[in-house]
């Protein structure tokens, strides 16, 4: 009986698939138009059989094809920003990312004294040139970008100095700028002090997992780290945990005041590794700071959630679909330290607290957890954050194509 | 210019391709009928892009297509020795196997009090009918081997209670006759305790890389990990790596001294992560405890060196092709303290001592080596290692027949 078994085998794996297995989701919240779809765990990282698996979730289980994750892939644009992270983690982090992406990193590394942004630039042309691959790499603060957002009336984007302002929301517009003028019509992100490649090419497979489950052109993939807090400093992941806990929280209250049913559907309001179809990510705002992510799904609760009135009526009809995908393998990154913990929790709360979509109720409970915390004096609020607008509202267009101009530039390699 | 890439790029995903990228390897040593290359190691994770790369190494890389790899994963067992290991890093390691690969499970985990194998073969059982794939396990204690294995002569393997003795290397050959009985034709071994799914994908991805270059049907690879001390306990890996670096050191002295050129290829000598061909596998013997490792490149330098007189006409003629692959990932695995790490490096450096390759002069060096690590006082020697006889050397095909007969019960689904 074994050996027929394997006699499939063999005759299958000479089709040379490898595909992945993932938890279909089990329930999926509706607020408004979005489509907010539980955790789906990884099941496995490859499944090269081409099996009798029902396609679609019978079993709980979906098998996703490699052709369809290539499908994605090529359409996918991987932003990395970068600031002055170890070189070695960079580059193992643009190992990782699959060949069929344009990689995308951008930079506000130091350029005075030491010159860690043409370090940058050096490892990816090695990296690239040993893999036949094309990648683009911008500064922040180059001159010309900062003028092509000025010219496009895109001053949300620039600081005092008349540059792009320090954080990582605005390297990832810097990105997505270039992903649109690379026309590609997915993006994601990735943090470069990430220590396992293995760990970034999941990342991206998850991405490409959920793109392939939407039904609306306008989805988004936010990833749940499965993390090993034992090994990988204890305290410090626990911590994380409890700003990501405390977030997740009111962000479901956000919208469970509403609705009038609890909910517990949101667990990654934090999540730095997500990605978005590049029509949602155009009709977004990017709150700068740690802001960004939670911000991202509160305007969509405002914008789709069906209680404000709608800002987009495509959007609307068309619905957004939310996945938020639990990977296999755990976490490891550089240790920032505790500090950026307390604003993390300050910025994502502040994007809930100076919602319209937040009533009284929850800003009261709002303020007395951050008073908890030790985040906030008693009688203080949270300073609102800054919100670059969404891309779409500007002279787009020229902004795109002024990148575009500039991309012999860009490129690592000629 | 960059929009016409782009167009290629689409146009190649949609084949739905995913190849690797490896190092070439950049010099070969040859012992006798020995062909030991140079530490390769893995470029990119994943590459996608059917480019124009030459097929063999004229960039110093190779491009290793997914076919290929699906083609040696189809035949090759990977074994996973388990000894009460966590059960979140079991099912963890299992996930990571890729789909075509069987998976061997080979445990001397507790059964009395808490049944650990049977809670180890319920959490293989739900993975395999989630994924739908099939996997043996077998209890290291099973009177049903111990029986087959004294019935085939195989008396090597057991104990003073008439079981199959403790330890990794009995579970390896466990593991290799489970392998063969299924008509597998690589076997590799992976350690129960990693962290990272995604390191044990890559590791099973670099066995099938190096298996896809070797010239004879007699091939190993050996894992080299890649790993980063700062994030993983750094006094632990100082040691490990010593403890490597050491036992590296006189494998490489053993053959030197007897060619006359110094040579410092072998990177690999305490490799747990290492595959072989079944051909190799079934004549190389298998020494107990940590020995196990560097007794197989002893036994080859012994056998196949081109010094002392060979054991087998057949491998001298095709020769042997040793890899040692770098992995992307770093490697993270259980730390198990410090105090097996003094009983590696007496165990590794005992199947050197006790070689008849060994000369006096290597004989010295590595008695002072070990006085000044602490490992042995002065005058003392080295213990001989138990050593499993070659498989061949049995009556091989009636214990492979005997453990077939049993593959009803090592089945998880039926």
């Amino acid at each position: 009986m074994l050996e027929s078994k394997f006699d499939v085998m063999l005759y299958v794996a000479l089709c040379g698939s490898s595909e992945m297995f993932i938890e279909s989701p089990r329930y999926t919240e509706r607020f408004g138009s979005i489509r907010m779809n539980q955790v789906q765990k990884v099941v496995a990282l490859d499944s090269g059989l081409k099996s009798e698996l029902p396609p679609h979730g019978a079993m709980g289980v979906i098998k996703i094809d490699e052709e369809t994750i290539k499908y994605y892939e090529d359409r996918m644009a991987i932003v990395i920003p970068v600031k002055d992270e170890k070189l070695k983690l960079f580059e193992g982090v643009v190992s990782g990312v699959p060949h069929d992406c344009l990689a995308i990193v951008v930079s506000n590394s130091q350029i005075k004294k030491v010159d860690r942004f043409r370090m940058e630039g050096d490892a990816l042309e090695q990296l690239c040139r040993f893999t036949f691959r094309q990648a683009l790499i911008a500064h922040q603060k180059d001159p010309a970008i900062a003028k092509a957002a000025m010219e496009a009336g895109y001053d949300d984007l620039l600081g005092e100095d008349g540059l792009v302002r320090n954080g990582k929301s605005e390297a990832m517009v810097i990105g997505l700028l270039m992903a649109k003028a690379a026309g590609k019509e997915y993006v994601g992100f990735v943090d470069a002090d990430n220590y396992f490649p293995g760990a970034v090419l999941e990342y991206v497979r998850n991405y490409a997992a959920g793109f392939s489950l939407a039904q609306s052109p306008y989805s988004m993939v936010r990833i749940l780290w499965q993390y090993k807090p034992k090994i990988s400093g204890g305290l410090y992941f626990r911590k994380w945990g409890r700003v990501s806990e405390i977030t997740n929280k009111y962000l479901n209250q956000l919208m469970s005041a509403k609705t009038g049913f609890e909910t517990e559907v949101v667990r990654t309001g934090n999540a730095g590794e997500h990605a978005m179809s590049m029509k949602l990510a155009e009709v977004l705002p990017y709150a700068s700071g740690y802001a960004v992510e939670p911000q991202e799904l509160v305007f969509m609760f405002e914008g789709f959630g069906g209680i404000l009135p709608s800002k987009d009526r495509k959007v609307m009809e068309q619905g957004i679909d939310i996945f938020q995908i639990e990977t296999r393998n755990p976490h490891l990154h550089e240790e920032k330290g505790d500090a950026h913990l307390q604003n993390m929790l300050l910025s994502a709360m502040s994007t809930i607290y100076h919602s319209p979509l937040c009533d009284e109720e929850v800003k009261k409970t709002v303020l007395a957890e951050l008073v908890n915390q030790g985040v906030l004096q008693e009688g203080e609020t949270p300073p609102p954050v800054h919100i670059n607008a969404p891309l779409k509202t500007k002279k787009y267009d020229e902004l795109v194509r002024a990148i575009r101009d500039d991309f012999d530039k860009y490129q690592v390699l000629h």
